[in-house]
């Protein structure tokens, strides 16, 4: 049995093993001030373009939302999110346990756009008795797997400039997002169009981590209290500095990503040349192509994945995740076995 | 111009006043335990048919809201409310701001059915991803002028316990919907159908204050700490204790609506002789009119009410509420000039 | 039986009762949007020398610290209070629920000064594994009878600028302390030297009110969403603005506090008279006498008050409190009961 | 420059890295559902006599304390800690930022007695004005280096049970308390006299993580929702059972820690012998000498440690904390040194 279910079923890359041996009995502070946390700034503030970049890193996704969010609001003001947004979907209610609402929209391909906020600004107009939206939430790639073109976010990055809304960016597959085919934006570019940004470490290749990225550096302003005060500051810091470290010197986060884009793109041709639609236009590691039931059976009895939603009563969407990971010959003993249904 | 914007207007119904003159040197003890609020909670057990429920005053309804609901869920739980729920529309967040997620449900008329809630459950099912569904919150009558059935209310109550739901019902405006034409239901029915339910004095005849009634005891456990906690326990619990007395030893609350009541059918009764529809039926003391611009323009000249709902481009939907205080040859009045635009 | 208990055994003041009749049926509009309200805000920055303060009406003492408190504060922030400071001795953890840590000092008389603020700053400055003071919190009279000197203030009130610290002023019994016959503060003193203070109604002669003064009108942004989201926007606000009308327009609210402190002197004088020493220096309306034990239990047979804390094996203090209602008649009748059991 | 600042000033014990890279590509289930944390608990459970016992891994200590004090408490519930516990001393309002208060005890041995506690019942009875006190915190071994015996323990314990306080112990330390010279407890005694307490991985050879451990299973009760909600469930739950997994299958755990101790009694002994006295008395990992400034300044040319406390003019107490990684050469240069400044 083999699982596509998601990108974390693995530890991490081996390089990342082999530093965190290399460097295990050096002596170093604690709290994040190791050597290689600091080193691991320094790299991607470079990457970014931003020698005023604050950074801090983390354990996880849902760690990162709620701090960042609960960091920047005050206790009225509330969160717009795609209603497929992991803050709303999949977090437990972790930002409206810090006291804010998540203000959510519909929106078919998980996408946010300037019109959908406009909306949600007019309907919660009527000072003091609602809530006061302050802060949009976006992921690049997004939940359901696709991504921002650069005119997308610059559009939405003015918008919200223009409304005194701070931008946020879920990077949790932001590898994924950036290495995607059809993809124009850099990470400098995310950096340039968004207030905070987090890039993922434990969906791609990490065995945890997230780097939290304050581009305007007030913003930042005592966050480390904030990470305390969440049960966020590691001791050994230095676990996810070196992670980091070991992600970015070469750019070994992007080939990471590359390859699950890549492993993705090889099933989703596949499946495409078996007449298959799918959920959304397929580009980054998980895929949601729509199948018929009994192929959907077929392929459970070797391969573990999710079905994501009922398409009608002969088909469903199922979930398809690849990673760092996923091996090639994996991939293709799969291509096989959908083919061999069919026939 | 006279004001038909809303049922708080005015100050208190003169019986109270006076009440509050007579007894206002009379020495009590602090903080609801003074001999008014002990009697009027008589009153109220005895009206319910509930010797055993535990009953509190409080000043206002968003904070009965709050108080209440944050004092039975736990953290990961959430509250299930239609999207027209006032502590959906109308308090700033005051829910999410104690921590728990508001699951809203679309709903025409304002009402929640146990279909709907069905749909939430199966929708939150992923733990420990979502948030857990655990309190149901309805309004009667509803933000939208709607009341429940006893029927309706039956099959709601009778769902929620079958799902280990509690049921509260916010009656800011009950006495409305208690002495609603259509209404079958009584006080006692409501006490014996939803697990806490509040009696609503602001919008009917009261300066301010609000009854919140535990029909079952234990849910009550340690709610004094919540009222001090939240800065709900008046240092003059006095004034509450008096109101409440005032408006039950006579039933003056019920016939305080039932003329309020009265009042705005009277006006949906010229409303429907001319031929206007509405976005709900009317029933209580506000009703939602469907008319052509320039009769509201032209009403609008003279009287205070809100706009609430375009209907199309020629016609919106208006709020006119009616209150305990709304006096008749105001209404006739109204009516005339209404009559008079027509012509 | 009479009570010295506390001085929230009366209702209202009857000019506001009155005032209360006459309003009642005039239509205004709501949440404090009312007429009297906009005149008691003006009438109160007239008092306070400063056109630009904001100005707020509320229910009562608990609500407005929590309320002020948590719109002030980031999440890792923290306020100073004297360890018998109302908002951590009688508060049931409302400052807490909010989110925020009450570092207390103890205090004998009830007051806070620079070197017991710097104190903690050195206690709390291992960053970030410790919360950060920023907001100082005391009370004008003290939770034990006592005031702040104009010098005592204006220190306190440099020091906490110099350190980037709030200072707030909890006034539940502000009149009281400025007509003390120690007393050498004004009104527009406590403005001039505090970030934010309140104007305590519910203690001296309202059925309850307080009015919120924010000195410095920037740290009032978006007050008015903190209100609702708390519970403590009255729908009926005009209760509130009414009473503060009445009674600042003609310095009711001075005079009724001049006369419970008087109450209170004429008793305390007799105390002195016959020997009894005291545990704060009487010069408001709550004195605290160092009684005999058979002396409290022959006082208290007639007489209701709190013995407050046992001094040794044979005496105990006790508190008494006066207030606007106390009759000069039950004062004379106490002072001779008391002096009869000397006898 | 050697440190003695601290235990996590390294990474983790290399059997415990050597079983990462052992099982890396071994796909597992997420979110704590894989085969090594299900093992690590199976272990544990045996390990503590409690086949019932409820067990979770997560990554620290204050997320510890956050998640399982805020999961156990009403809203008006409070916290009793020792001052120097870690959660009043050390996590910047962690507690309070879930909004219970923390009640602190003033207590030289940083441990907690029963009579300590009858003393906050009773400052705290006057309901509902003051929170209620709830769950009894302590650490074992302390912040200071001491630890309870099984006869303190066994009391406090009685005590709670009957006041119906819930009883949690810290155990960040735990294997250094239980490996003590003059300990008496065992890892079932711990589970048999607390409700909930944790053992902690981080300082321990861990690269980080805690086993909370709850003796009672009722307590645990949706327990998983709350460490999603808290961002605490890390996608690759594995990394914290392979670790668990190693410390615990052969009791690793345990002489990590032995060593830990050992290496301090070792420089305490020597200190001892030049004729030091301690702030508390050494038995742990971490001691607490008390000496002349010179001596201090001497030693932290070459070594890193923190002076802790003043003891008087010529005086310090210091802090020297020793690890599982710690090299008895380290330490037996470092006792050289001490010897030599003497001479």
């Amino acid at each position: 049995m083999y699982s596509f279910k998601n990108d974390y079923a693995e530890g991490a890359h081996p390089h990342i093993l082999q530093k965190l041996i290399e460097t295990n009995l050096v002596q170093q502070s604690g709290y994040g001030e190791d050597a290689y946390s600091i080193k691991a700034k320094e790299i991607l503030k470079q990457k970014i373009d931003n020698p005023d970049a604050i950074i801090y890193f983390v354990s996880g996704g849902t760690q990162t939302n709620l701090i960042v969010i609960s960091s920047l609001l005050r206790p009225h003001e509330a969160v717009i999110s795609a209603k497929t947004g992991h803050i709303y979907a999949n977090e437990a209610g972790a930002i409206e346990a810090t006291g804010h609402r998540v203000i959510t929209i519909d929106s078919e391909d998980g996408k946010l756009k300037p019109a959908d906020i406009e909306n949600v600004l007019q309907a919660y107009s009527l000072r003091p008795h609602v809530v006061k939206p302050k802060l949009v939430y976006i992921s690049n790639s997004t939940e359901i797997g696709t991504i921002y073109t650069k005119s997308e976010l610059e559009q939405l990055s003015s918008f919200c400039r223009s409304k005194a809304l701070y931008l946020f960016l879920d990077g949790a597959r932001l590898g994924h997002a950036l290495t995607a085919k059809n993809n124009d934006l850099t990470l400098s570019d995310i950096a340039a169009h968004t207030d905070v940004f987090y890039i993922g470490g434990t969906k791609n290749g990490a065995l945890l981590g997230e780097a939290i990225i304050f581009n305007k550096p007030h913003l930042a302003k005592d966050f480390d209290y904030m990470l305390k005060q969440k049960g966020a500051l590691l001791a050994k810091g230095r676990l996810l500095g070196v992670q980091f470290l070991e992600l970015f010197r070469n750019d070994l986060y992007f080939s990471l990503a590359r390859h699950a884009n890549e492993m993705a793109t090889k099933i989703a041709d596949a499946m495409e040349a078996q007449g298959y639609p799918f959920l959304t236009p397929p580009c980054t590691n998980q895929i949601f192509p729509i199948l018929p039931k009994p192929v959907i059976d077929e392929l459970m009895r070797e391969y573990d994945f999710y079905e994501w939603k009922v398409a009608d009563e002969q088909r469903s969407a199922v979930r398809i995740m690849t990673s760092w990971a996923t091996d090639e010959s994996v991939v293709d003993a799969f291509i096989d076995r959908l083919k061999g249904i069919m026939n």
